[in-house]
């Protein structure tokens, strides 16, 4: 099969890997129907991240179960399937507890590389969740959405404890800070501030919900957000972006009280203890637990609630996924859908 | 009247000051029936805190109102009240969210010192809470707890989200973290883990409702509360201490999904992003909102169903309040009350 590689930064290549096959008992083998570009990808794409060798690439996608291990019981072969990019057994404290990707046995569903035509999945009884028949593919970018950036978005209002009535602000107009509006949305949130000067991304996000755009940043975007909601602060704001600006951002954007949901991979960010005891603001961030989302969101998803498959601006065969990174590199898309 | 101040470290004087008086139409002046000293105000007295000049120390009080302004409404002079070490108005935007310490208009009480034979309370209305008939004197040591530390323990279980059933760790032993036992028992704990060396501490640790008492710490001490949380660590930890050890003791005892609240104030404290995005704890602190827990603890206190009182193992006439600062800097006292 093929799949994509990472050679060095900015050198993707779609070439020959070897076929997936169970390991384990509790694998799964998938045949990929659609995988895409993550944000979270460009930090190695871009060298950030260091790339010490050829890197089999991706970690979100939903596909059709081809074969499962004798120990797998929760789905088989002929079913549509969408996954976490952590695999997690679904029975260990951590995930009883919603925090699936603190799993004990969790396992990088990415390592092995997810933009490929088959995939192996591990502990698939605890990772994949089966749609109750094959969807349509009108469905499909909605449903690869909530395999991350639906599911990280949703749990960036879910961390930052979004409640009916709530103003919340969002920062960041990638494709998580555009699915948190929907998250936001979806919560009840009364009045969604999403920060963009994007005038694409500022259009979807009003179509998902939000009520406000503040196209201003660092202390000015401050600013505004405090103008917005009476000089104190949203009640929520959803950090998704991940470095030390954005966090900043969030965090003096919030009203005494409230709550900030991070979600963006973060670098290079640190928060100082005596600023954080005197705005009496809440912080709780990490890798979204969607396996504990997928089927709520599965469910928003097939009966037309929302649509979160419209952070796809670009589609392409996978044969094509070093173009994928590039646009998403050069923000000429939000995010790229890639289609064996 | 006379009260006390700090004129350098180690060197607190009992000496005549003037007398309060209403200088806003929104003032009470209180006759103190008992103060106290916190642990906060060892930072001064140590002088990890620079001290400029002469200050009139002490911010927890209750007392008699002898004069209210022509504002006031809700406190009248014979009155027996108690008071946040924060004035409020109680009515602004971050009042009505149940911050009141970070009220638009707040003040700090202990501005002019509270370790003083007369005090005056600025926005009286908003800061005081009158009890139902002036209390029999087995009551005070409780009530005057009630203005600070169980104030501030009770801050830290609800900003940790305390919640029916859970295992709750208390990182520190003095007052407050003595109080967080109490909070985290009324809140429902099932399991509460008291984290104390000293055996008077340890024994009020288990009076007030710890289940079990750790001795180490460190990673010795983050080991011990994982061994007794099936290996994942505690649902919500209280952080009643303030130093960068005592934080990373509180992160690292949490499990994946729990929280911290943190009620010490941070001297050195700083949270690396990436860590505490990969371990999912939640992080609340701050001063604690005491006016907005005051009339629930009052009636604990007068019902009976509490007693922090027992944390002032010293009683000295106020005049001795050096030596009280003296003991509790040697660890000779939990915590000293001052009668004038």
């Amino acid at each position: 099969m093929r799949g994509a590689v990472l050679h060095a930064p900015g050198d993707v290549r779609f070439e020959e890997r070897t076929d997936p096959t169970i390991i384990n008992p509790t694998d799964a083998v998938i045949r990929t129907v659609a995988t895409c570009v993550c944000g979270s990808d460009l930090w190695d794409y871009r060298g950030i991240n260091p790339v010490g060798q050829p890197t089999p690439f991706g970690h979100e996608y939903v596909g059709i179960v081809e074969e499962v291990g004798d120990e797998v019981t929760t789905v088989q072969a002929g079913q549509f399937v969408v996954g976490s990019f952590f695999a997690s057994d679904n029975t260990c404290p951590n995930c009883r507890n919603g925090y699936q990707t603190n799993c004990l046995h969790r396992e990088f569903v990415g390592a092995e590389g997810c933009q490929a035509e088959r995939i192996r999945i591990p502990l698939a009884d605890g990772t994949l969740v089966a749609t109750p028949e094959v969807p349509d593919d009108t469905y499909v970018p909605s449903l690869l959405a909530c395999s991350d950036v639906m599911g990280t978005g949703w749990y960036a209002a879910v961390a930052a404890e979004v409640r009916p009535g709530d103003t919340v602000a969002v920062v960041g107009d990638g494709a998580v800070g555009l699915c948190a509006v929907v998250a936001a949305e979806e919560l009840g949130a009364e009045r969604i501030i999403a920060m963009s000067r994007h005038e694409s991304r500022q259009k979807l996000a009003l179509e998902f919900g939000a009520t406000d755009i503040v196209a201003e940043r660092g202390e000015e975007g401050i600013a505004r957000i405090k103008e917005l909601t009476g000089g104190i602060g949203a009640d929520r704001v959803l950090e998704c972006v991940g470095n030390a600006e954005s966090m900043r951002q969030a965090l003096h954007s919030t009203r005494p009280g409230g709550n900030v949901g991070f979600v963006g991979v973060p670098h290079g960010v640190s928060l100082d203890g005596e600023e954080l005891f005197y705005s009496h603001v809440g912080v709780r961030g990490g890798p979204a637990p969607v396996r504990e989302f997928l089927p709520d969101l599965i469910d928003r998803v097939l009966s037309g609630r929302i649509n979160p498959g419209e952070v796809f601006d670009l589609q392409l065969p996978l044969s094509a996924v070093a173009e994928g990174y590039k646009a998403m590199d050069e923000r000429r898309a939000i995010k790229a859908l890639l289609k064996p």
